[in-house]
């Protein structure tokens, strides 16, 4: 009887973040990375957005193994929360991944929740119930990253996680293009692939790049040198060490997260800095501005981050001032620009100059550009396609250098988080739809605080609240004199709140005249007379919110 | 006796957009430019900043002209708003510039409020009380932009306004080197230099390179093609004409401030379109999708611009589905990232092949960037430079270029928005500051709503808002029930409001059995007591509004 595999992304399709994808086979699931995105703007208040677990949460069986394929928050950061609601036997990772989630799950106090495996990429294939699972090296913005092979009923597949093609990236370890066309020969039935910047033309540059830009920039330099990165751009932070230890800087670690990950990396033999280098923020004080290289967080221009403080003249161990340097060796998120900006300012507020990616080339991307893409497709040559993580633009691209490197149309497929893709003989056919979706997490909820929160949020946020107290009945039957609280749209003292007043009262004395006593009536006629005054006086819309007590 | 001469910037510098500047002498003052800026997500439900005039409002005599140096809204937006403030005499700009403000103007009401002359590059000086005044061509992205020479008695000055060496313009208008080399030789006491791009390396394409993108991308294809951009780039917009003219397409303007703008283009013959290629949207049925190009608002995905309403199936004239073509040809404002993506995203998924300026040469800057900024410096050779336009770290860039280009680190002056600099024959100096900031436009209100709005607008965006209401007093001196409502953080029907409720009575009895008895203070308890129990209970800080009412 031949076989079929069941592909259920639920997350990272027709979006940047959360990626997270099921696989299943006679009864048996695996899961190929747990990622969390961050909230937008829209998202008022919201701290982070998990994938809706409710597929996973609703099957009997317990998931077989999760396979992550690096560390990064975006295919990681959910693992926690998924454990939480999850039944899972398994985590596999590679070295480096698995420290960095062992700290995370530690955090959460889940590190005895699940068995963790240590994924090897030289290993022979892991036997996971119907699933045989291999990992294949490859390049990216962070060490120890794999793409995934899962020899499964319905076919082959492979799953390319976030990859690029440096052939020299700094820690030696690039993408194994030998493996990968060695897995094409054997014959892959449906490929999916990281389609980020499927969209961008011709190759990103190489880790190693930015290494050489540090080299020019760094030397000649006589103040200070910050060097801003994402906590886990491991090889970044090592190009900049290497440097600090070529010109005879003390390299100092700031920013919680960096400096766990580097302890991490470190600890495992990824980051490689000589003991008598590094030194300790409260040791700054002891060594010329000259003298050192400050490693920090804040490159996205994150509110209480290292770099915010330090630039706003808030952090206890690091100032700047003129002379000094600060390098941000990343790029900004979308949504994340003014931010950005605004440190930007901010530091060159106080005298340093800063080298940023629009104006130096000091960063490169961990998503292979369409050509890599394309070498990609030449290696595994691919029977179905289905691009992955990325938003519909970025899959609509990647769908089109499919076509172009031979895959027929109708091998092509575009998902969306929630579909069912299955895998048979005959190739990959989009079936059906399970559900799918965001669960916020907000301060200690999690998945509380729904749409509706939101909408209301955003109600508040853009003309702010109006609340009318009146009371009503007692002996006489009569209305009291209202009471008006507004925050966000009128001042106290405003001659529209006397005139709102007077409006409330005229409504309720004209509906106690007509004998009108349901509550609700009242408070309808309230909201509604008080609206069109404000709107009427100021073009703008508050939300109104009128309580009549009966006395 | 010497004279001398104030300059005071209002707005454009240390940000991008508002650009005002204020030049005084002998009592007499002359305004360049009266722009406005777009809210940022911070200024939650806020339409419009305008610079804060107070400054001028203050002054005993009108303003005696104000100079316009070109017609984008970061530099006229304002003026409607001025005039209803502040006296002004004239107004001065060039004809399209002339052509673009009259219809706003009109649009306030303001027609006949103050008069309107026309700038001439080709004229005279005009004598402007103590100010003698030239206009100086400049290359933009909205043709009829000039720079302005000011002689005064505390010296030459020149402002540059907005400008790019564009030695092939597509109206064959070039920056007028040979005229800035002539003032240069006459000598220029201070300059005040646009910085948007003072940053960046190099120097910006030509418009003409859009063109050619244009000539490449558009014949080929055979579905409908659109092309968005500013509706102020004239030129922009005339390439994408030429184009289709040459392969036969009939061309549909489409959204409200790109047809007006068209029109007053075309009547002052700064657009040249054959009468039979321009269609109506409501003739587009009547024309295959391959014989028709439109052009349309919505590059920067504002929410209710053609665009966007085209991606989502909701405008009554356009449609776009799979074989099309959109052409965004603008770069995202800061800030406005993540309204551009959905819209590709959502034009993607129509079946649309996007074509923006991230992968295609579809935009070009209107700002100079570094190297034009030097041949700028080099033909003028001021004495004294106050870089204008621009967020801190481009002002900063600016002066390093300034200083580069042999002006002495004593003559380069690092403004701020109320800055007053003094220019005389010594030199150009800070000599101190005046009453300065922005002014928010909100539904009809101008001014009214303030930071403190704002930020009470912030805290409800946030976690939203808790009401309870209690009654209190009345024959025994006991309180009643209260009653709460939540919005944007707890759903109706959650047991936290429950606890809440007890909670709020628990509260309330505790006060009345110690015999507390004033308002305020059992106010203040509530909102304690309830602020606690929900961070306990989530994490959130909701904005909390007790309401006692005494019976």
């Amino acid at each position: 009887m031949p076989g079929s595999t069941r592909i259920i992304p639920l997350g990272g399709l027709g979006e940047v973040g959360k990626n997270m994808t099921v696989f299943e086979a006679d009864g048996e699931a695996v899961v190929v990375d747990a990622g969390l995105a961050f909230p937008r703007d829209e998202h008022l208040g919201v701290d982070l957005i998990l994938p809706d677990f409710s597929y996973l949460v609703d099957r009997d069986r317990p998931v077989r193994a999760v396979l992550l394929t690096h560390g990064h928050e975006d295919h990681v950061g959910a693992l926690p929360y998924l454990l939480r609601e999850v039944r899972v036997q398994e985590v596999w990772a590679t070295r480096l991944t698995l420290g960095l989630i062992k700290s995370k799950l530690d955090e959460h106090g889940l590190l005895r929740a699940v068995e963790l495996r240590e994924a090897d990429p030289d290993a022979p294939p892991a036997e996971l119930g119907p699933f045989s699972v291999e990992f294949v090296r490859v390049a990216h913005s962070i060490p120890d990253a794999v793409a995934i092979v899962l020899d499964t009923p319905g076919g082959r597949i492979l799953h390319t996680g976030d990859y690029k093609l440096d052939h020299t990236p700094v820690d030696g370890l690039r993408t194994d293009v030998g493996r990968l066309a060695e897995i094409g020969n054997r014959g892959v039935d449906l490929f999916l692939g990281d389609s980020t910047n499927a969209e961008r033309p011709g190759v990103t540059g190489s880790e190693r790049l930015v290494g050489e830009a540090f080299r020019q920039l760094i030397p000649p330099r006589t103040g200070r040198i910050l060097v801003a990165s994402f906590a886990s751009n491991v090889h970044r932070m090592q190009q900049a060490i290497d440097v600090a230890v070529e010109v005879g800087r003390k390299v100092c670690v700031v920013g919680r997260s960096m400096r766990k990950n580097v302890n991490i990396a470190r600890n495992l033999g990824y980051i490689d800095v000589p003991e008598e280098t590094l030194i300790r923020p409260n040791e700054l004080d002891e060594y010329a501005p000259g003298d050192v290289l400050i490693l920090c967080t804040g490159s996205q221009g994150e509110p209480l981050s290292a770099l915010v403080r330090i630039a706003y003249g808030d952090h206890p161990a690091v100032s700047v001032e003129a002379g000094d340097t600060v390098i941000i060796s990343a790029k900004p998120v979308p949504g994340n620009e003014l931010r950005v900006h605004d440190a930007i300012n901010q530091l060159a507020r106080n005298g340093a100059e800063v080298l940023h990616q629009e104006i130096a080339p000091v960063h490169v991307s961990g998503h292979g550009h369409a050509e890599e893409l394309r070498t990609m497709l030449g290696l595994v040559r691919p029977k179905s396609v289905m691009p992955v993580h990325g938003e519909f633009r970025m899959l609509a691209a990647h769908a089109r250098l499919a076509e172009e490197s031979g895959v027929p149309a109708n091998r092509i497929v575009l998902a969306e988080n929630g579909s069912v893709v299955e895998l048979d003989e005959s190739g990959a056919y989009l079936t059906g739809h399970v559900e799918s979706g965001v669960t916020f997490v907000d301060g200690l909820g999690v998945g509380d605080v729904q749409d509706v929160a939101l909408r209301d949020r955003r109600h508040l946020s853009e003309d702010g609240v109006l609340i009318v107290v009146a009371t009503f009945g007692g002996g006489n039957g009569s209305a009291g004199r209202p009471e008006l609280i507004a925050r966000g749209f009128a001042e106290p003292g405003e001659p529209l709140l006397d005139e709102m007043r007077e409006e409330a009262e005229r409504v309720l004395d004209d509906l106690v005249r007509d004998h009108v006593t349901e509550i609700k009536l009242l408070q309808e006629h309230l909201h509604d007379g008080l609206g069109q005054l404000i709107y009427d006086r100021t073009g703008r819309r508050p939300m109104i919110l009128p309580v009549v007590v009966e006395v």
